[in-house]
């Protein structure tokens, strides 16, 4: 369905930018998984944009969370969770004037004008705060059962920053690091190229890599709800990713017998010997790493005069883009992979081993 | 669902490689679509190993229309096809040995030894063939409607080939072709890198380009059922896809203002003056074309002594692949991701305009 | 999937009867749908227990769209309404000793003690104000199209009340009514069956019918997404409804020659003389009447000693059920029903005609 | 999806009265269930019209399995069977005159004359072959786990036949007996009965019901994936079904505290000490049968002279219909019924317990 995602479990976002606030229901959760309040409030915070790369609105995401948790655990009903939007100052729109590569034309076209058009409306990232919020819910218990989940900063700009070690340890040390990053020389590389492009009124995208370690082989589906169908449905509904990749990068110009993944025993264990193919086989985990590339456009945002029409009397004009910009969201967005990786596994589970499979199970 | 894909038109993938056949169930089509058998026939055909490039399994695949069509036309209920196994030659199969890289691992993992294991089972690539069909049933209803898809090799192995023109006559042309190429120089440089790795007992993989042009603007959904998820989804379906990318190469190293796609109007028309974007915006079309690559991974038969294990024992040993092998199924590969792209776009014509979106509609 | 349905249009409910509140989530929904704030709070209303008739918790239903709706229209994008529950008041609970006929042991088993089961939790009937907000969003785009929904009480108890005429006129005039009847007797008639139940401190179900008139032919699909099949799924999702009958009355002892229903002209259109099959052949509407029986069980809550058990310690035991009781929900239970039937008819025009099915299309 | 139901384990259903065949395709079952050929072709048998009651095409429905089966287990792949047409006689059809209460007008009017007409097409209860070899599929698996399903004639015509015994060896018989019927004398009243409808060239309809023992407590979803909505979706799905109603016949009648289903411990178990709500409560089993009843209309097909209109030129006309009638289709509906029964059960042990749930999971 439209605006959700998920086969066992259904994750469904709603909400605008400028309107009463953002939200998010997700049904068919287990019962018995504890809610880490602080957790999901820590989250909220790797998300929101950082004093040092953005000057973009920065409210504090207090959530409410509207059903579907009761003394501290999931119910097993559905939970929904509503952030508010509290800092929406108003201020003069022209909505006839469709910024560069934002939604607002496409948005037009699909909905006749009657679309909120306020600050991208239901386009605005700003929907990706309920999504970290409903990963949030669903992180911890993964690694109770030993999945971790890392997205690290792996290009900037045109900068390669270089891949992290794929262990549990470090992939949780990524993922509570404040900006995907465990070296303080990429971080420094990072600020520089994101500086270097907001004194230029102009912006970077950049490419995030993911692995999840610690899944159970035989998770996902042959064909359409294979592992990679299931993660690249849910990444691209990601605002300004343009591509996902799984596995070794550029395997196409590997051969095949270079990127072959070799079996062998290990500890009494079915492993490869390489992971080119990134924990997947056939759509399906097989218990390797499952690794993938996220690759994120430049933020169209910027504070420069750029080529618009005007919608209703289709003539051609400029417009220059007001208030808060945001000149590299990559930081930000590693969160938001992360959370929709995990829903996606956390479905995937469920999906095999049924309705309890996140679940405690023993009454408090 | 596992098999499947669409939201208004369901297509449900089915069968094995060494069993009585493979065949694709089409829930949701509209009713008055003219079938064109021979285009049908002619889609399979472009989808075989040619014999110049391969030495695969060559069988005519014939196909029986069971349901669905009456009199020429789509009926509106269900439509499938089958294509039985005719070339299914008995041999020693050693179903303890995974094959590297192949899906026998996962499947042995996820459905305990109860998997047929034949030939790949039900995760061969034969079962392409019946996407391939389910996609020469929408073809000629989109192209009716001037929206046109071509798909064209865009690397092999470490061979840059180039782009072509997104017009609907090249496109067409491409979609004709017997390669997915329409310069004789690209023709031959394939030909001389599938050699090159034939003679080494190896494989190689490449990269495709998607273009549909003619699609109006306003289809999609926000979110995760943007164009890009839906795409992205059934692509990933494709056996040796790696990734999916959607616009600009490497979008993600450009800046926002180089970025982004300025508006201007053209004969009356909103368009973008650029296509970095590939065609959408916020998931939605914006009457650009839709423009995708697809990377493929070399094949992973390849006739050589491999490392494998004894899953029944857990002893590491050595496997080598007989029969028939496809140093590279690219140029096949991109007959099945314009019926996987023409399947979706069919689908997202129907939400938006309804079940009878591709129907003649005037009765016989 | 779990607390939703629909196929173009997606209703899922969430909320407990004493946490936060209850809401609804709609995605699917048409652009440019007005909204008649007054019609959700009137809808409200008539949902809420009268006070000539039942004892129950009053409070005013005060709801809040969160989502979906900018300046007095539907936007197109997910449309959330959430009711926040003020009236709960603390209480002795004794969350051990299931309700006989109430959910309480079914939740416990579903959900292993992490259930909210303070006043029946996620399956109380509250839930169903979500439900009529629901309905009141397209309930009047509906009307616009003359399409008329109108459920009344057939049966109070073991009194007939009797049928209704099927016009768009008295149809509405139903929906609009105080108690889903028209007709003065019939309201006496139900006013002593509710009372002599609450004076034996007991309660009573009944029968709803449901007209739907101005049905386009053709909406509803073959097998398992006709008519029937939707708004049963639907309507049995109605807390207490216990069946859900088509067309005439008892038409399993009919004839077939006098079941079936022959074809006429009239006004130079197709007509069935007789509609005892309730508007729908195969699954598909026929442009007649839709017309279908409800039978809601008598309120499981008495304000008397019934035996139970102690889930925790396997011990029997009694219980006398506290506070508000509602001898009789059948009143309340019919815009319930019709709201139900709103939604699955606007998701029906939704599949057949397209997104815009129920929007007014031109920009505000 | 329009033609398919279920959540984990979907069922969809495809083919033609007069084309190559009817099938369904089941995807998401279990891997290693035992599949018994024996028991398929059985169940298809009685199905089939028998000699004594009914001058119906009586055609061997000699069935083939397409995928999913090998060494006699299900493999987890999507299982295809086809049964093929044979007796499908060369006959003038009237296209343009539809049926009274058959869905020929309907089916006009949705397939704008695209449809296939022949026997009904799609619409022909001769698809319900598929769905019992389907339900054949997973009845033995549910045997094994000690759930069984028997469907039985309650009412022929006027003729009220009574109950039977809810236990699983009563249940058992009644599935594997020819009618539906344990009691000779209720099998010579439903040949009378028939006998007077066929002597009058005239039809008769009844009433089944249906018990499902040994199903855990915890099974099906609050609101609309509730057992009551996931049976009553799919069994209003069978053809001439137009009621279904859970529990208690009439319970709508009965006050609550004769309704209400009181606790008790019996064998360390918590049970009901009733079973008036049908085994079900807020949409979730208790672990008391299931208990359900359909009522099927007359056969619309009777060898008299009847009304209808010609459809290109909207004149009035007659209509005999000609070829065999079946003067009673509920000894036939049963079968269908216990097995949509059985796939919905399947289903919902396949969400809870996950996608092995049916599974003998040991490789063989």
């Amino acid at each position: 369905m439209k605006n959700s995602f998920g086969n066992a479990i259904n994750i469904s976002l709603f909400g605008e930018s400028h309107g009463a606030g953002v939200g998010v229901l997700i049904d068919g959760i287990s019962p018995g998984i504890k809610v880490d309040e602080d957790f999901i409030a820590h989250q909220l915070t790797l998300r929101r944009p950082s004093e040092s790369i953005s000057t973009s609105r920065r409210e504090p995401d207090e959530y409410v969370i509207q059903s579907g948790v009761y003394n501290g655990y999931t119910t097993g009903a559905p939970l929904c969770i509503f952030i508010p939007n509290t800092d929406t100052r108003s201020r003069d729109y022209t909505p006839d004037l469709p910024r560069p590569s934002h939604a607002d034309f496409t948005a037009r076209e699909k909905y006749h004008g009657f679309e909120d058009y306020r600050g991208g409306g239901h386009f605005s990232g700003r929907l990706t705060a309920a999504l970290v919020a409903a990963g949030a819910i669903v992180i911890p218990a993964l690694r109770e059962k030993g999945i971790y989940i890392g997205t690290y900063i792996k290009e900037i700009g045109q900068i390669i920053l270089g891949a992290e070690d794929h262990t549990a340890e470090n992939l949780l040390a990524i993922a509570e690091s404040k900006y995907g990053l465990t070296d303080p020389h990429s971080i420094d590389w990072m600020h520089q190229v994101i500086e270097h492009a907001r004194e230029r009124t102009d912006s970077v995208g950049g490419v995030l890599e993911t692995a999840i370690v610690g899944l159970p082989a035989g998770l996902g589906e042959p064909w359409f709800d294979g592992v990679e169908s299931q993660i690249a449905r849910a990444v691209f509904g990601i605002p300004a990713v343009k591509s996902v990749a799984f596995g070794a990068e550029r395997i196409n110009v590997m051969r095949g017998s270079e990127a072959n993944d070799e079996f062998a025993i290990k500890d009494g264990k079915i492993v490869t010997e390489t992971n080119h193919s990134g924990g997947v086989q056939g759509g399906i985990t097989n218990g390797m790493p499952v690794v993938f590339r996220t690759a994120i456009k430049p933020t169209p945002s910027i504070a420069r005069y750029q080529k618009t029409v005007n919608m209703a009397t289709l003539e051609e004009t400029e417009l220059n883009i007001k208030g808060r910009h945001d000149p590299c969201i990559v930081p930000r967005a590693r969160i938001v992979v992360d959370s929709v990786a995990a829903l996606v596994v956390a479905d995937m589970l469920t999906v095999r081993y049924g309705s309890d499979a996140l679940s405690e199970k023993t009454k408090k």
